[in-house]
This record gives structure tokens, sequence and C-alpha cells, in this order.
């Protein structure tokens, strides 16, 4: 092991105090990087859904004494064990992943697998960095998920955020037509604007019927639902038979969806949850470095992710629950010694 | 063609007036079996939820004007095409399936394929052999899934119900655990005195707990639903992690089910409909042979269905509202000629 910077010998990190339990701050070890794993002074690193639903079930898979949340983030590579690509970074800002069922991006510093790092440009801030895997990931594995399925068009819902904007660019990418749900005119007028084919807003008053038509005349088969509004039971009676609708969000923060069971049965729809990291999990460490190595392309998109605040690890519980509370307001940063 | 028999050329049958109208009865002429065909005189013919499905979407794959509803019903071959099975059943009080897209048994004669009929013992009367191949049809298509899926154990909803208890005979013969759930304290009584193994009553305060340990210990991830009760979500929030849903039926009448959309996302759960009908389809006709073959040995289980009314098929309006009114009260048979 080397490194360019000294660290101390302890740092804080955020822990799960019980199952269910409030989120708390500990003063533990700053861990070691073993064969080909970097040691990174975390920067800054968000609230992600996918961190939520990991929260909630983290008892099931991790031992909580040594569970540590945070999915991604950003920092500099303060020592590498051995490796070519440790060394590489050593010493680089990057933006980083943990690894599945170990310690997370909410802490001081993380070790994490060099492979699960990417540098980041001067044009990237450690808070946008921060940002940059998750999303990325997700959108690829929306197409997976679609070239498995062999699935003609993609419907994307909530399609204005960060995430539906990548799955357009991924649709284009893989000559995938995309229609895209956006809930206002004024979000409408920004994705055509920027190009987009399909639109639809979903204020509308023909909007299920447009859906009806224009899902029917591409086969778009599959719905990617982040929202789970209460509209969503008339989005499904409007997609073609044997659609499948993969919900991987709740912004609407609606605590039951409503599906019409004839729709099931009458049109054999699929509804499915998608959760990254259980799919990360599953796709094993090749598939997920193939997959990073596609996340760069992604990332110079330019796309600017929204922030509504920062947060130190000591109010980690005070980050969620203002994430929570309002979800489509931007995204929620920890950031590790932040003054409020 | 020959016949023992001779038949009018022309027949009263049900047709669907426009798509979503009422269901009308009209004078047509009689059809003609071709080779590997017989030409029944229909005894009996159910209502069944998959026939109210094929009715409500005959318009996207049939021609109105042609299509007669009626999945299944009993009768007596009047007349036979060229072959040998055509031949054999001449004459024989019969259990038969209409052919998929084609005329059905709501008609005073229908036409089929020798090889989706099944002659009738003594023993069974032509109204219950009017139900005897949807159900087992239906319980061995799950079987088939369970095969695909790889299912160590199921959950079978409803399971006091004549299906529900041929799901459990074909759960003995290929050594599938089966979580009977039943709606009371009697029915629970009838299927442990019966010799099932697990019973669980739904109206038991101890249910869902009692659900989600059985379940997650004999590893039963499936559940076969035809409930569609204010419960299910409920039930699903106790099913294993990455556990299927499959609908098959709305014995409860529920317009919606309410489904949490963290169940989806945290527990990986699928949720999709099935419906016979396109599964026969596309099983293709050799498929549906070797399952017919298979429908004897669950017919002479000895299984008494309950019948609540019987109506003319020129009332098959009133017979459908009546079996949508009150489905757990029993079938409601179409009986050509029947005199209220």
């Amino acid at each position: 092991m080397s490194g360019k910077n000294a660290y101390p010998k302890t740092m804080k990190a955020v822990f799960i105090e019980s199952q269910g339990g409030p989120l708390v701050v500990k003063e533990v070890k700053t861990p070691v990087p073993g064969p080909g794993e970097v040691l990174i002074k975390i920067a800054a690193a968000p609230v992600n859904p996918s961190d939520l639903a990991r929260i909630r079930n983290a008892h099931i898979e991790n031992d909580l004494a040594t569970f540590i949340p945070g999915l991604e983030g950003s920092g500099t590579v303060v020592a590498a064990g051995k490796g070519l690509l440790p060394h590489l970074w050593s010493g680089k800002r990057v933006s980083c992943s943990s690894k599945y069922g170990t310690s997370g991006t909410w802490a001081e510093y993380m070790v994490t697998g060099a492979a699960m790092c990417f540098p980041l440009t001067r044009k990237i801030s450690d808070e946008q960095g921060s940002m940059s895997l998750v999303n990325p990931l997700t959108a690829l594995a929306f197409f997976e998920i679609v070239r498995e399925r062999d699935h003609k068009a993609v419907i994307n819902n909530a399609a204005a955020s960060a995430l539906g904007r990548m799955v357009e660019l991924l649709g284009d990418k893989h000559h995938i037509p995309v229609i895209n749900i956006v809930r206002n005119q004024k979000q409408a007028e920004m994705l055509k604007g920027a190009g987009s084919k399909y639109v639809l807003d979903s204020s509308d008053p023909s909007f299920l019927a447009d859906l009806e038509s224009l899902s029917g005349e591409l086969k778009a088969t599959v719905l990617f639902d982040s929202v789970c509004s209460k509209q969503l039971q008339h989005i499904i009676e409007a997609l073609p038979s044997g659609s499948s609708v993969i919900i991987y969000g709740n912004l609407s923060g609606e605590e039951q969806i409503l599906i019409n069971p004839r729709s099931l049965i009458d049109k054999n729809i699929n509804i499915s949850g998608f959760y990254l990291g259980k799919r990360t999990k599953e796709n094993g460490p090749i598939k997920n470095i193939i997959n990073l190595r596609q996340v760069s392309r992604l990332m110079s998109s330019g796309l600017k992710i929204k922030i509504q605040n920062r947060f130190p690890l000591e109010k980690a519980r005070e980050a969620v629950n203002a994430y929570l509370g309002n979800m489509s307001a931007g995204k929620v940063l920890l950031v590790p010694g932040f003054i409020q």
C-alpha cells in the first residue's frame, strides 16, 4: 500500500443503529485498501432512492455494526492497494461507487475497488461528480432489459429528470425510440427544444389517448416509471398488450399504486420493481466494469443535476428526511465536515 | 363426413352485437366439421372468467360477425369429419373445448377438433362434464409456470374452489408443497380434513405472520391469486423476495388492487396476469393435446362443482350478469333450450 496523502487512523461514518432505527454517526477505524482497491477521502455523496431501499433492507444481507450506506460519491484517492489501476488513480479526484454489500460513501473515507472509480476532469465539480454513477448505471441497466426482452421502443416517465434525459440519450444510441412523459407544458417545451421527438405532457387532456396510439404505433412495450402517480393505472391501461411496467422510484410519495386487475389479465401486463443494487450484484464484477466504462460517455453529456441542500454526516437523518420531503426539488448531498 | 344423428341446417348461437355491446342470439348456418373435427350438439356450457376476458377482447382478434363465445362445454357428437378420432367419438357424450379464435360452446351446435374432446363416463353428468376442461387446463398451466421458473413451493389463494383443489392435487403429483389460503375456519377445517398439509385462514389474526414464515421456510415464491382482495397488498409484503404474483381472477369484484411500490422495488416482486386463452394459443395444438390427455386423470378426482343457476342461450346476458353478481355462489350454465 502506498499513498500520496496522509490520513487519520479513525474516521466518522454513518451507521444504522438498529433495524429500522435511526442513522447515527460513529467514529471507527479508517479502512485499509487491499489489492486492487483504493482509499478515497470523500468530498460529497448524494442520497439516492437506491440508498433508501438499501437502508430499509440493510439488516437482511449485512451486519449493521459494520454497514455504512452510500452507493456513490466523489473524492480524492489518498491511498492505493497493490495493482496498476489503484496506482493510476493515486492522488486523483474520482467519482466512485461502493462495492455492493460493503462500506459506502456516507463516511469521511471509503475503500472500494479501483475499477469502481472514474477520474473526474476539471470541468466536473466534486458535487456534480458525486452523482455521476448511479443514474448512468441505472439507464444502462434499463437498456440491458430492453435488449433482453426485445422491446422495440421505450416509455420514459419523469423524462425531464437527470435519469430521464440519460434514458433518451441511450435510446438514441441504440436506435430505440423513447416516448418521454413529462408533467407540464414547460417541461414538454424544454424537451422538444432539446430535440426530443416524442414528448407527451401528462397534464394534457388528450394525454392517455395520445399515449395509447403512440405506444401502439411504436410498439413501446416497456414503461420505466419512477413516479407511481395516481395516474399510473390509466397509463397502464393505455399500454400495448403484453407490456412490462418497471417501477424504479416513487417520486409522488404515494404509499400505494392502484392497478386494475383486468388490465393484468386481459392485456397480459407485467409489473415489477427495479433496484440497482440488486442488479449490480447479479451482474457480477466484470459486467459492472464494462458498464462503468460506458458511463464516462454519458457523463460527458454535460447534464447538470440540481442540488436542493447539503448536510454534514452528523445530519444524515435530516438529509434523508429533506430528500423524502421533496424528491423533485433536487438532490440532497452529504458533505463530510459541511458547516450549515 | 358421417353422423349418427340428424341435425338441423340452422342453429341458435350467442354473438357480440358490437364492440363492448350486448350479447345477442342469432340464427345462423350450423357449421360442418372438416377433417379431424366433430360437430357437437351442446348440452351445457359454463360462464368462465376466461370467457368474460375473451368477450371483452373479442374485437381485437376476431370478426364479431362470426365470433361465438364459450371456451368449454359438453354434448353429443352428431357428425364427424374425416379421421380416426372423429369417428371414434361419433355418437358419444363428450366434454369439449372450442378452438381458440373460432366458434365457441355458447350455441346449439359447435364444430371443434376431435382432439379437443373427451368422452364422458356415465358417472359424470352433462352439467358437471361441461365444466371439466378449463379448470384442469388452468391448473396444468400453473405447474408449467412453476417448472419454467423453478419455484420450490406454491401459494394457492381461493384454495377451497374447484380450481384451488386441483392446484393442490397437481402439487402432490409434482412433489411441490402447496400453501392453501382459505377465507374462514370452516373451509380451513374442510381442507385439513381432506388431508391438506398447509392451510392458512386469511381471517385469522396471525395469518400474515404465518404466511411470511411458512412461505419463507418452504421457499414458496409464486402466488396464484383469483381473489384480488384488499388484503392482497399485505399478502404480497409477506412473500419471500423475488416472488411472482400471478393474478388469474377477481372473485372479490374489487375494481383495483393496491400495491405498495416499495414491496416491488425492495423485494423484487413481479406481478402479472394469467389468461388461459392466451396461454392455450401460445402453447399451440400439440402441447394442448398433451395437456388434455392429463386432464382425464384430474377429472376422475371426483370434485363436484357447484352450480348457482342455468339460463337458455337467449339469456346469455343475464347469465353473465348473474355470474358477475356473485362469482363465489357457484357456476352459471348456459343450457340450449332451457326453460326457466
